[in-house]
């Protein structure tokens, strides 16, 4: 066995992936949910990087954070917006956000339409630090 | 400047990111494009892997190949099949693939329908070693 497989989409997510609730860093953020694709723990030792996909629903958002790994992002459902430290921009279908390191960021999905994406990190990095509202004027 | 970006979407491909017809290691592929998107060479050092997409026209076929490197790959558009060894199956949008290392692997899309795909590998990785099509039956 190779470990070579084709992980098929279905109707509310992936063919044996779980769907994990995504409260456990405590943060203020609303309405996100993550699928662990490829690389997570236990899982493609081979690989440097996790490939996990995000679903904010619609109206929600991600916590406002900041961390030393970079975030590569691509957009595969829906449409919302990305915070970068002050700056928002509009995002959807295929966009692509490069999230440098210790950047500030929240992605937030458009309030009639979900966000989904599909966000690759190293697989050795930090834990995310969460940043105040009132420290970064959006 | 942080380095931080969205790189939108266009029509054919995204903003300020070079189109390759991907003819660079002489096989015998088919009508293949390739978008590096983030972590290409001299971007992104802070990245460990790269992120690229690729397109192949309805009825194209890439290289019949293996490397030590691994692939992770999301379809984003169209459809079409992917050859793992000796095995062939369905692929379409939002399904993932993993391609471990040594595998002997082919992505083709529908003769109607092209397929296109973000492939994430290695920033450090080896050179593809093309597969004669009479060593692998399919």
């Amino acid at each position: 066995m190779s470990g070579s497989r084709v992980i098929h989409a279905t109707d509310d997510g992936w063919a044996e992936v779980d769907v994990r609730r995504y409260k456990d860093r405590g943060g203020p953020f609303l309405d996100v949910v993550r699928h662990t694709l490829l690389g997570g723990p236990g899982a493609e030792p081979d690989l440097a990087f996790e490939v996990r996909y995000f679903e904010v629903a619609p109206g929600g958002y991600s916590s406002l954070e900041r961390h030393a790994h970079a975030h590569a992002v691509m957009v595969v459902k829906g449409r919302g917006t990305v915070r970068l430290s002050d700056h928002v921009e509009q995002i959807s279908a295929l966009d692509v956000v490069y999230v440098a390191p210790h950047e500030v960021h929240r992605f937030e999905a458009h309030e009639t339409e979900c966000l989904g994406f599909v966000c690759v990190v190293d697989r050795e990095r930090d834990r995310p630090e969460l940043v105040d509202e009132g420290d970064v004027a959006p």
